[in-house]
C-alpha cells in the first residue's frame, strides 16, 4: 500500500486518546511491549494501546484515526499464530478485552449475544449450563476470544461435523474506519435480504472494521459423547481406516491424526499407553444422545478393525484422558528445537495421506522432521517445524522447508491456511489469483478508503 | 440507479449474439415471452435470450454487454418467487441451463463439482447413489437449479440441522461484467486465505457475476430416517411442543408447522387422516444410522405427549405419505383465490408463535385468511395470501395485508425473507439500514462498475 502512516504521536494526539479512553489508554513502553507481539512471536511497533469499553468510544476513536491517518491494529487475546495481531506498520493497538461481556443467552431463540472480547471457553461453558451448545472449538479455545475466532473464521476440533465459526454468526455490529457503526443480520436463524456483508467480516482478519457485538447461533447440547484413540503401524493404515469410516456413512464430530514424529515426541516427553509398534494415531469423537452414542461408537469401532491398538473413553473424564495426548503435542514439540514455524495447510480430504507423505519427504530432504497432526477429517494439517534460531543453517533450512510445504499444499489443490489466516506471515499471493486478489483489495477499500485498518495483514 | 440501458438491439448486436451463441441465441417473441417471467408471475421486457455452453462464450458475452451497456439478467430454472429472474429493466436473459453438467462427484474428497444449471434433485440423487449427501433441500428442489439455489442461498426443509446452501459452497467460478473469469476457494473443506468473496456470491442474487462452476461440500449419507406428523388443538400447543423438543437436546433434521387455515384447505381439497379437533400440525424428521433412528424417534415421541393425534412413518415410502400433506399446501391454497402474494419472513425462533398469531390478526383485520406454514425450527414462516386480482378491493386489502406482515416481521427482529431473497418484489429498504445498504451497493459496484448485472433486483 502506498499510504504513509504516522510513525509517532504528538502530545495533542496523546491528550485526545487519554481524554477519550482515560485509564484505557497507555503509552507506557512496558505495556506497549506486550501489545507489540502475539503468539507468532513476531514483533511490531506500537504507538499506543487503547481499550474501548463501548462502541461509542470506538466510533470516536475510529473517526479520529481515519482523519489523522493513524494505523489501527485491533486485537483480541493475541493468540494468532500467523501474526494477525502484530503491528506491521507503526500504529495504535486496540485491545477489545474491555468489551468482553456475554449480553444474553436465549433459550427461546437459541442465540448468544456477546461482545467480541469474551473468552471462547467461557461462552461455551455458559451455553452448556443452559443445555445449549456453541460448537466452534479451536484447540486453543481456553485462551482465545470469540471476536478473534470470528475475525479469523476459526475452525477447530469439531469442524468436520459442526462446521466453522462462519456457520454460527447470525448478526454482527462493527465500527468502520471513519467511525460509522454498522449492523448486519440479526437473531433470525435465516435472513437472505441484501448482500451478506456481515458474514464477509468472518475471516476478514480485521480488514473491514472492528467488531463490537456478535449474535451467535446455538444448537441443543448433545447429551453424550465418546472418544477412541486408535493406533496403526503406519500413517497409510491410519488414513485408510478414516476413509472406511466416512464411506460407512459415519460423521464423527472430530477426527484427528498424528504422524510418527508426533508419537516420538510424545514418547520422549511423557508416559504413553500405546506399544512401540504403533507409528500413527487417529483420535475420533462421536456425540449424540445417551442412547445413541454407544451404538454410534460400536458402528465406528467396526470400521477400525485394522488397528493395532485402541483405547476408548466414554464421557468427559475418560475422554479427556485420551485428548490429553493430542493437547500435549504442541508443548512436546519443543524437544525438536526452541523455535517454531507453524503451518496449518488444508488439502482436499482425499489427498491428506499423499500430502503428509510429501510434507515428510520435503522436510527430510532439508534435514528436518515434520511434526504432522491435525484435523484429518477436514484435510487440515498442522505441519510444524522446530529449529534453533541461533543456528543460521538450521534457520535457513527450516524456512526453506516451510516455503516448500506451502507450495506442495497448493499443488494438491489446497490452501496455505485452514484456520490461522494469512496474518503477516503467509505469502497469500502464492495462492490467490491476481484478479481475485485485486477484487479483495478493492472491496477492502470500500470499507477502509484510507487503508488505516490492519495494514500489511490478511491479503 | 442512474444508468441508461439499451431498450432495443440493433442488427449488429443481434449478429454478434448469433455469431457467438449460434442456436443458443433467440430473438423469437414466442421464446422471449417465456424468459420474461418466473414463478413470481411478474413480467419484464426481454431483448434476447442467450444460452452459453461454456465459460469462454460467457466471458465474450459479458465483455460485449459491459461495453455496450446492455442489461443482463441471468436465470436458472426460473423458480424465483420474488421475481429474481424477471428483467425489470429491458435486457438480455442469460439462461444457464446450457451448462448443467455434473462434472465430478468425488468419494475421496467428499465434493461435487457441477455447472450451475444442474437440477438440485438430480444432483442429490447422484450423490446418494455413491453414499454421499448434499443436504440443502429447497422444498421445490425437483424444479430448481443448483446455481439458482446458490445465488439465493436457498434454505429448505433440512436447514434446521444441516444449514443452508452457503454452508456447502467450497469453491466457485464466475464471469464478471467486463468478461473476467474469477475463481474463489477450491476443494479443500477449509480455506481462510483472503477475503471470502466466493461465499459473498452465495445469496448475492446475481448482482456480482454469473456463476459458471461450483465445488460443493458433501457429507456421508445418513443410513435411515423417520418422520412423525403430530396434531394439536392449537398452534400454541404445537409450538410449545416444538420448544420442548429443542429443550430436550434433540436436533431434528426438519420441523415444519401448519396453521389452522392450512388444515382447512387441505381438508377441503382431499382426504386427511387427522380428526377435526386437530387445528395445527407439526411434522418432524430425524435421521441417523439404522440403529440410532428408532432411539431418536422414541426420544422425540416422548416430548410430543401433548399431542391429540399422531402418525408415524419409518423409511422413505412411509415418510413420503406424511410429507405429501405438507407438499400439497401450495397447490391447495388456490381454493382461497386464484392469485397469490407469498411471504417467507423469518423471525427469531422463540418469536414464531407470537409472529404467526400477529400475522393472523393482521390478515383478519383486513378481511383475509393467513396461510401460515413453513420451517418452524428456523423461524421461517411461509405467509401466503390468496385473492382474486379481478376484484380491486380484494387486491388492495391483500397488498395492504402483505405490507403489514412485512412490517410485523421486522418488529419481531426478523427478516423480510428467509429463503426467497429480495428479488424485485421485496421492499428491502425497510429492513436494511441506510449505511449498510449503501455499503452493499458500493461493493456491488466493485464487481459491476456499470451496473449491467440484474439492475433493479436484490438490494
Amino acid at each position: 500500500m502506498s499510504e504513509e502512516y504516522k510513525t509517532s504521536l504528538t502530545d495533542e494526539h496523546k491528550n485526545f486518546l487519554q481524554g477519550l479512553f482515560k485509564d484505557g489508554a497507555s503509552f507506557d513502553p512496558e505495556v506497549l511491549r506486550v501489545y507489540a507481539s502475539d503468539a507468532s512471536l513476531r514483533v511490531g511497533t506500537v504507538l499506543a494501546m487503547v481499550r474501548p469499553e463501548n462502541a461509542d468510544q470506538l466510533c470516536a476513536f475510529m473517526r479520529w484515526a481515519d482523519a489523522e491517518r493513524v494505523a489501527v491494529h485491533p486485537r483480541g487475546r493475541g493468540t494468532s499464530l500467523s501474526g494477525g495481531c502484530v503491528p506491521t506498520v507503526p500504529g495504535i493497538v486496540v485491545s477489545m478485552l474491555g468489551m468482553d461481556r456475554i449480553l444474553e443467552i436465549s433459550k427461546e431463540d437459541f442465540v448468544a449475544v456477546v461482545e467480541p472480547g469474551v473468552n471462547t471457553a467461557l461462552l461455551q461453558a455458559e451455553c452448556e449450563k443452559l443445555g445449549m451448545f456453541y460448537p466452534p472449538d479451536p484447540a486453543s479455545g481456553k485462551a482465545t476470544s470469540v471476536g478473534g475466532n470470528v475475525i479469523t473464521c476459526a475452525g477447530g476440533l469439531r469442524a468436520v461435523k459442526y462446521g466453522v465459526t462462519r456457520d454460527y454468526v447470525l448478526g454482527l455490529e462493527a465500527v468502520l474506519p471513519g467511525g460509522k457503526l454498522v449492523r448486519f443480520g440479526g437473531r433470525s436463524h435465516k435472513d437472505v435480504i441484501g448482500l451478506d456483508l456481515g458474514r464477509l467480516f468472518v475471516g476478514s482478519e480485521g480488514s473491514l472494521g472492528i467488531v463490537t457485538k456478535l449474535t451467535l447461533k446455538l444448537i441443543p447440547k448433545p447429551e453424550a459423547s465418546a472418544s477412541v484413540l486408535v493406533g496403526y503401524p503406519s500413517l497409510d493404515a491410519a488414513l485408510a481406516s478414516m476413509g472406511k469410516v466416512f464411506a460407512a456413512g459415519i460423521l464423527p464430530c472430530a477426527v484427528e491424526f498424528m504422524n510418527e514424529t508426533v508419537l516420538e515426541i510424545l514418547t520422549k516427553t511423557g508416559e504413553v499407553p500405546w506399544p512401540d509398534t504403533v507409528k500413527s494415531l487417529l483420535l475420533f469423537q462421536v456425540d449424540g444422545s445417551r442412547d445413541t452414542v454407544p451404538l454410534e461408537n460400536a458402528r465406528l469401532s467396526k470400521q477400525l478393525d485394522d488397528a493395532l491398538w485402541r483405547m476408548e473413553g466414554v464421557g468427559k473424564e475418560e475422554e479427556d484422558r485420551l485428548w490429553a495426548y493430542r493437547r500435549r503435542v504442541s508443548a512436546a514439540s519443543y524437544v525438536l528445537g526452541p523455535d517454531r514455524i507453524g503451518g496449518d495447510m488444508a488439502v482436499p480430504r482425499g489427498s491428506i495421506l499423499k500430502a503428509v507423505r510429501r510434507f515428510e519427504e520435503i522436510a527430510a530432504a532439508n534435514g528436518k522432521r515434520l511434526i504432522g497432526f491435525g484435523h484429518a477429517g477436514d484435510g487440515n494439517i498442522h505441519a510444524n517445524l522446530h529449529y534453533d534460531a541461533s543456528d543460521p543453517d538450521d534457520a535457513r533450512r527450516t524456512q526453506k522447508t516451510h516455503h516448500e510445504l506451502d507450495d506442495a499444499a497448493l499443488e494438491f489443490g489446497g490452501s496455505l491456511s485452514g484456520e490461522h489466516g494469512g496474518g503477516c506471515l503467509k505469502d497469500v499471493g502464492k495462492q490467490l489469483g491476481q484478479e481475485e486478489h485485486a477484487l479483495m483489495r478493492a472491496v477492502r477499500r470500500v470499507f477502509d478508503p484510507h487503508g488505516i485498518l490492519n495494514p500489511g495483514k490478511g491479503y
